[in-house]
């Protein structure tokens, strides 16, 4: 059979859904594009068994196809090609043929049987959200999804769906943050845990346009474009992270997030021992930011201007993590809501955009000293 | 002891002369700057015992200092401060003081006696040559210093002074590369062997005017505005490369460098087993360029346009070298002058630039089929 593509318009296809090819695998299946032809309509599908990506593009085809073809050398192929007509032929052979004006070209292709089976998403209930606002919502809550397998469900953003809007939880369990936007309500309430992976794939592809999400008990796809992404959710329940949230922390520090911030990020290069900690002695108008790193005989101490009410706090963090969560704040000015050196600490913009609620969550250290 | 120092113009010097400090190293005091105030003067010495780089600053202070300070975390720190004034105090407690409008920043510093000697050179002989020059000869012969020591002397770069002007010489065994530039005639001759890593880290640091270049018979010192580059020179024999250039390759090739290059660039996605070798076919007026990955069943095949006069033949090169080789022409148009296909093989530019004599050597590779 033959057919011609455009090489740019091949290529632009294919770098969408490359992503989903794992890097290493014991299944060299997935290694492959599984490249269909079906009523004159070309399907590339790429997946590593969590996330599936799935492209397509109207083509001048007479019979059907469905075969495996290698990833990324055929994409490598396709983007050396330049701007070029690519003319198709493949024959019973395990040859796909390309020709161009410039030369002729052999990819070998096996048969399809061995791809894995995408699950099919049953499209009922579905639910649409500006680009920007879904960007953003990931933009701010990624971070904080544990990397380490404690809990399968903190490998995972929460996806919720209430009456007061959509929210995205993470937690690895030293921070949290949630997100929530109330321009979209739902008359229900329904909990969903989205796997890093395909959040990560997923928040490079968002456009600015509304996003229609499909949602299954077990799968969600989400439809931009000519671009289908399909993951599978992590089923064990999320944890009740209500209950961490603490409702009394009376005393509040109102601070400039930029200079606490770049005070912050100085303090990494003074805390790369075993203790990475920095230390903030709070009074009513000035945060003392401090570090020390023992083993290298270094260390730093910087003021920030501040407006403090409570008793005066010296109070220590994870640098890491302090810098993590001062990095993803937008806003200019920050609210730091404390009740003692030893409980979890509240941060929240000073004035929360329209129609939307952040917090984050740190958990203080003991201090070495 | 006190000074202080504007922190950019001090990231700066610490930015040209941090390349010289290794990565890795069984020796720890050179993972320190060698920091010394000498009558008002600022010097700062990083190296790797091999070579060594150098930069100085007058500053305004009343005594002198010599001691070592870690590089990487004394050249973060200063780059992080942004740009102000930094007021250094340095007493006997093995902490350096940084004192800025922001904070206060201590450093464990250390004794120099342990910091090795950089040698020093008899700056009577001396040669200038163009930067830009330099730089050229360099980016044109360095990719083909060998990478591993088969000979001690191949790890260099050959580097000529002879009445015909200076020349550049790099061979792996592969492949050789000679560069003559014929605006600097030396009465007497003599050879050099300039270590690969010298070499490189001096390439980033050619300014466009002149640069001084001191040469003993066991070191070459490059001035450059306020940096100083200190290397030892590689004391084997450099292999008489002349014997290995053939003198009757009566065949001709002329051939667009560009396209030729981007076919055979393709050609490296269709070689990438054991065997990584492209075929030309050569005959009047066409090169027929094609490699075959059998383990991958993937071949292909293009026709370049050529001026060719000889009897046809076909010729393998390792195609990862021969695309190496053709993209370090920046002339249009190459010339291969052939003698048979497991005879060294020279390209040249079809035409010479003004006072230059660039050669490329390429050994063929014998065909699988």
């Amino acid at each position: 059979m033959k057919f011609n593509i455009n090489s740019k318009t091949l290529e632009k296809l294919l770098a969408r859904v490359l992503p989903a090819i794992p890097t290493r695998t014991p299944l060299p299946v997935i290694e492959n594009f599984l490249f269909e032809i079906e009523e004159g309509k070309l399907v590339v599908t790429a997946t590593d068994l969590e996330i599936a990506l799935t492209s397509s593009l109207s083509i001048d085809a007479d019979e059907n196809l469905r075969i495996v073809i290698p990833a990324r050398l055929f994409y490598d192929i396709v983007k050396s090609l330049g701007d070029t007509q690519i003319h198709f032929e493949v024959d019973h052979n395990s040859k796909m043929k390309l020709k161009t004006d410039k030369g002729e070209y052999f990819i070998g292709y096996s048969d399809a049987s061995e791809y894995p089976v995408i699950p099919v998403v049953d499209k009922g209930k579905s639910i649409e959200i500006n680009g920007k606002i879904l960007k953003k919502a990931i933009d701010q809550t990624l971070f904080a999804v544990s990397k380490e397998a404690m809990r399968q469900a903190m490998l995972g953003l929460l996806f919720e769906l209430t009456p007061e809007g959509i929210k995205f939880v993470a937690t690895d369990g030293h921070r949290l943050v949630k997100y929530q936007n109330k321009t979209f309500p739902f008359a229900t309430e329904d909990k969903y845990v989205i796997p890093e992976r395909a959040v990560t794939v997923l928040s490079k592809l968002i456009p600015e346009g509304d996003v229609k999400i499909y949602l299954s008990s077990t799968n969600i796809v989400v439809d931009i474009d000519d671009l289908e992404l399909n993951a599978r959710l992590i089923s064990e329940k999320y944890p009740d992270y209500n209950s961490v949230i603490p409702i009394e922390n009376e005393n509040t520090l109102k601070v400039n997030t930029g200079e606490l911030r770049s005070a912050v990020r100085r303090m990494l290069l003074f805390s790369t021992s075993n203790y990475q900690q920095v230390k903030l002695a709070i009074t009513a108008d000035n945060v003392e930011v401090s570090a020390e790193d023992i083993d290298r005989g270094s260390s730093a101490k910087e003021n920030v201007n501040c407006e403090y009410i409570g008793e005066p706090m010296d109070i220590g963090f994870n640098t890491g993590y302090l810098n993590d969560v001062l990095s993803h704040f937008e806003e200019d000015e920050i609210v730091f809501k404390l009740h003692s050196p030893i409980k979890a600490c509240i941060l929240e913009p000073r004035e929360q955009k329209e129609n939307e609620d952040l917090m984050m969550l740190l958990m203080p250290v003991r201090l070495n000293t």
